[in-house]
């Protein structure tokens, strides 16, 4: 029998708490799962630095990699087999991508993207398509095959159903991720009915449509996506953690570059300053590995490296002020140099951090070609994109909503260290 | 204000996916859990190795020991404030030694113990009383406060009732683990009526005690108990994981003590090797730092310590089989020798593995202290023990369910490599 | 000791699965709960026909009326005791006025309303000052209490602040009616995170209020609210149910004034049709009333009413068609003629429905006094109207949504009776 | 197309809050859903009087009967679907049979099976091959379908295995009235992983069995019965209520036998009251008549009959006491003596009433018949008997819990009224 068709001898199941069993039947999927690639993910959060705020959030990329494949293999299985508008054929093909989507990810990805100009995508790719346990499985189905789960992954194929599955507004990545996301901090934002949803869902040429009579469904994932966005993930105190994360990584490589002596050499880290980061350093790379060098340069010498690891460590993160870069740019700039005077180096102690969402978009040609909007399947057979027949959809699509705050170390400014005078003047500037 | 006494100016809150919030008042329960003692409890798992079995079980200790004092502080301050059997002068005595009851706890502490002959219960009395960020804090409410804590926690106090509500066949910690550990597992078995059961403590001198009405409830927690130790605390894929986990601590030291040569020097654990460990040293142990060495040996010339750390990192775990100890000795003889012919040391390779539970106890006289008893509070005010008023805590009581299984590398068993005869003795014995 | 004051020698308990748990401590709440103009409360259904949509629905007014108690006790007891702008002495006037809010609906209150002009809140207002046993309990708190707990219910109480608590856009009331209907229906529209809202509601001379940090919370409660009103409260099934209940009571009432000979003579209906119901007989009905007439009203020799009942009773229901009044006024026109002719009486099987509503409003002065907006309570102070602050609120405050729909007995129309020529004619205008 | 095949243009789903949807796709399902004798169960409760002690417990038999059509259902084509030892010819008799199996419950079905001898299966029977709705969809299905039909339903059908979904000690009946009833009332002891269980079933000749990795949620699920038997089934406020429904169909029964003057004549019990009650007027029954019929005798002359009308409409329960049978004859025979003297007659105002259960019961040849034990698979093909393998189990295995209570009207007791010298030894010997 084609690998592509052998099937275990008996479905296995893995008890998620989320979508109560994830059911693998087949054997390249529960071949995939056994790879180092794929375990790796256990290695690293879902959710970043968020644990540090809402400390249920400690859960990984493999529990989110294994719910989105669960969702597409209900959506696959129960609602489109057996519609002329699905190819079963492809039912391998989109398995597989829903499951690797996230393969690339590193530890802490936005930080080390930030710092380093890491790309997961890419690495997804990389991995996908270099010598991997995940490629040989791959190659296992079809030579070809490698390349067509890289392309549904990075929607480049032509697919474009099954990249609309997995890469959409509504697709089962974000319906994973935000049930996914709630249930581990136990925020109740993240609830809408995906049972409704997926009933609703019907296969075309182009891309997953949702039936009109689901369309309620709809707009509570889009409600709850927004709130989801501005309560958790945008949370302010998250993302003092990122600050201070992104600035670790940051000051690590100014002293790799600046040629300073680190009491531990940082060997995982050397190839990465050297910007040659190969796809076998890469994948050494996981959270332990992190926290465990952020644990050891807690008693580096350099005064904020170290500083900057304990406060991680311990969490001892920095505060937050409202802060808005039109008006305030001024009042930005002198804070910077009284931080200098301060001996505090703006750098790394005066951070603006900036969060922008836009909940729901229609399509607008030209501008953001990966927005596909939704698409409501009317009782007459037509398409109508959900904005016109949502008022509250319509109310909220393409308004971006941003923010932005300044983060800085309040204990510094408290205590007694330092020039009084100036810490006082700062202190009057970020009304503390 | 004393210390003790002093209160935030706001309650802060934890969200918490069990107990929907985790309230905080007390500064001084502010300020421990600030500590980077307490905050190191983040790094260390609740459930040990059982998330490669339940991939949802990522969650730390931090997490539990948050919860544990959230029920202890809904049992005061709910329940028990005003009763005239309850003294509310040791409520914050009470909330400490819960928030602290795990503080000791390292990474994998099941497997550490074994090999290294630590006791957690031994580092959480050092943390308290030592010179850690969380003595300092307990100092402030009282010299003799960090004493007093670490006796509630090591049970040697004279404060039996405060003892009881922290250790005990119905305490606050296992009325939280349960429920959480199921949470996050997903399973459904840990579920049981906590609110119900809240509600029916009662305070006397030596002991929290249950009135008679919240009987039914108590027995779905007992059995609630019963059914997580048997499906996810010694789920054999975990038990496996944990014995693979402890012989490559086990392989470590031996190499050390050999003067095996290490790739990258195992500088963490250095003084554990000499069985001169510190409590700074132990401290910066933790979960990232242990699979940092895990990942990293992966790559050492030792081929049993290198094999190990890949089955563990990339969750390749051991098959097991049923074992009889009593009947089958001389089964496990003889598969030793074949194991040794066949290249594999029996040592690493061939594990032997027993769990073992008493769902519940009555009192037994110089038996096992510890095992106090739960008392009903009749309607007449008398106290009777549990398994006397219960059919079905009497059915269970006392009975001690014991599980061995025998634990091997079933793919070295069916692969090319080596002698295929031995090989197929194995596979014969083993039912393989 | 005053009777205001009593408490119960032990708190007393409801099992609520929305809430887990009522709780009574207050004698007067206790002895209001006992009265049988209260327990006839379990006899009414609290959403009407609904039951026949979503089957779980067959809850009873008796469970929300506790469910309301139960969160303004929360209110007041874990959130407002202590608060200075908060007068305890008005505690058990707010519990009494949540408890009886609801105490004068009768079985289906809105078609009773509709033909016969009831007014469920004037007989709320009589049931609590008339001679009842809630009036007798009352009494005993103080001669004036039943006047005062009939203002704060009416909103005629210059007691601003509690009549918010009962009667607002972000009331118990509400608050209570939307988790209770999810749960029993089933649908998870109805989830918002009501722990959240009742932790940042502060009293104000005027109003509760919510401070700034819930207000993420308070945008999920709204949207909760529009979406249970157009997938449950306003379902066209439910809608349809309601219209034929509607038309039985308007047809037995007809009956009644052209002196038909009942063959069960409608005892409970008499006071009713003479439009000279007292409180006594108005206390006589509840559903299983309404219920047994409709049963034996099927065996009745008029047609109309036979069949409307078997209708009812048997859920034969009507089929809707989407109508448009200001165009479609013509073939409505068209329609009753045709019907008409068909042998149908437009006056009974064809009937437009119309349901509308509006999610949120800020204050509008001089129309619609009661919509009071909801305030929320800022950092500084201050307090800000929602939709000021809130995106999401904004686009969909004051907006009124609006939905029509035709109602016909699509079996009539299919089945072969009468003249096949005018059916067909119906049948294409309704495109049926 | 054969009727029996047809399935609906698109499949119909019920939102059930327990099941979150049920599925219909047979046409013969929908039809049999639409009688009007299936309808007639959304008008008698699940748990009769039982809403009474849990206010929730309001859902109807028609409520269940869907879910346990929708297990079933799921069982069939999720399951067994495919797999040799299923018949799927049996697929659409076993469903029927599912969702009709309690079609012959009356109203109060206990109380009424009681006083006047009916036997609910005996009546489904009727209804199934009577001159019903039902009889006449089953009907197109096949000349002998209904007989088939009321054959699984009575246990007398040879296709055992369809049999023992529907009955046996681990059915879909139990499977979904504990969930449900748990739902309802709130409380979480009926909660069990029926997924687990559904997704461990196997059909064999004469049986359903439990592949043996599923035992230990099978142990669950009998404690959950256990749980529920205990705090809500035989809770003894319920029990209360049911004391005096009991009373009251028997004291009307009585007066009719004295020709009593009835002031409302109580036309629906004529023929019941004569012992010739046929299938038409059974049909007739549902809780709305009966409840009407309490609600007017509360006007009846009769002391006895109004009063008790009055307590069961008004809530006004009878207390009650432990009675031990075999000790304490004596001193019941004392108090109805002494209740005589006070004017209270002992046959309606002093009742014992026993509940009495078995939690799992072995097969016992020639004793207990219907009582079909659990098997469980084991790996290598056998069955196992349920007991023997479960320790659990085992303890509560044919242990039959029996609990008797004495009721009375404690208020009668406790007022001014009558010979306050025998009022007092009475409540002597009731302890009140």
């Amino acid at each position: 029998m084609a690998y592509s068709e052998e099937k275990l001898s008996e479905e296995k199941v893995f008890k998620d708490p989320v979508h109560r069993y994830v059911h693998v039947r087949d054997l390249a999927i529960w071949d995939l799962i056994g790879t180092k690639e794929f375990q790796r993910l256990r290695r690293i959060k879902q959710l970043g630095t968020t644990f540090l705020t809402f400390h249920g959030a400690e859960h990984s990329r493999f529990n989110h990699s294994l719910g989105v494949y669960e969702i597409v293999r209900r959506i696959i299985d129960d609602v489109f087999a057996g519609r002329p508008e699905w190819n079963d054929s492809e039912r391998l093909l989109t398995l597989c991508a829903a499951l690797l989507h996230d393969l690339g990810h590193g530890p802490f990805s936005h930080s080390f993207e930030k710092v380093f100009d890491f790309d997961h995508e890419d690495f997804t790719r990389k991995i996908i398509l270099g010598d991997t346990e995940v490629n040989k499985v791959l190659l296992k189905v079809d030579p070809a095959f490698p390349e067509k789960v890289a392309e549904v992954i990075a929607k480049t194929s032509e697919k474009k159903l099954v990249v609309s599955l997995i890469s959409s507004q509504i697709d089962a990545d974000r319906m994973d991720y935000l049930q996914r996301d709630a249930y581990f901090t136990g925020v109740s934002y993240g609830q809408f009915d995906m049972e409704r949803i997926l009933r609703v869902m019907r296969p075309r040429e182009d891309q997953v449509v949702i039936k009109k009579s689901g369309m309620h469904a709809v707009e509570d994932y889009i409600m709850s996506r927004y709130q989801m966005y501005w309560q958790v993930y945008f949370h302010p105190v998250s993302r003092s953690a990122e600050v201070i994360l992104t600035k670790i990584l940051h000051r690590a490589k100014q002293l790799f570059e600046e040629n300073y002596s680190f009491k531990y050499e940082p060997i995982h880290f050397t190839s990465i300053f050297n910007e040659k980061v190969t796809l076998e350093d890469y994948l050494k790379l996981d959270e332990s590995v992190i926290l465990y060098y952020f644990q050891i340069w807690q008693e580096e010498a350099d005064p904020i490296l170290s500083d900057l690891c304990r406060r991680f460590v311990n969490r001892n993160l920095f505060k937050f002020a409202e802060f808005d870069p039109a008006k305030e740019y001024k009042k930005l700039a002198e804070l910077g140099s009284l931080f200098k005077k301060a001996g505090m180096d703006p750098e790394y102690y005066l951070v603006v951090d900036s969060s922008s969402d836009l909940p729901y978009d229609f399509y607008r040609p030209g501008e953001e070609e990966e927005r596909l909007p939704i698409h409501l399947l009317m009782h007459n057979g037509e398409l109508r994109e959900l904005s016109r027949e949502s008022e509250i959809v319509d109310a909220i699509s393409g308004k971006r909503r941003t923010d932005h705050k300044l983060y800085y170390p309040a204990d510094f400014l408290l205590d007694d260290t330092g020039d009084k005078d100036v810490k006082k003047q700062i202190r009057a500037l970020l009304e503390l």
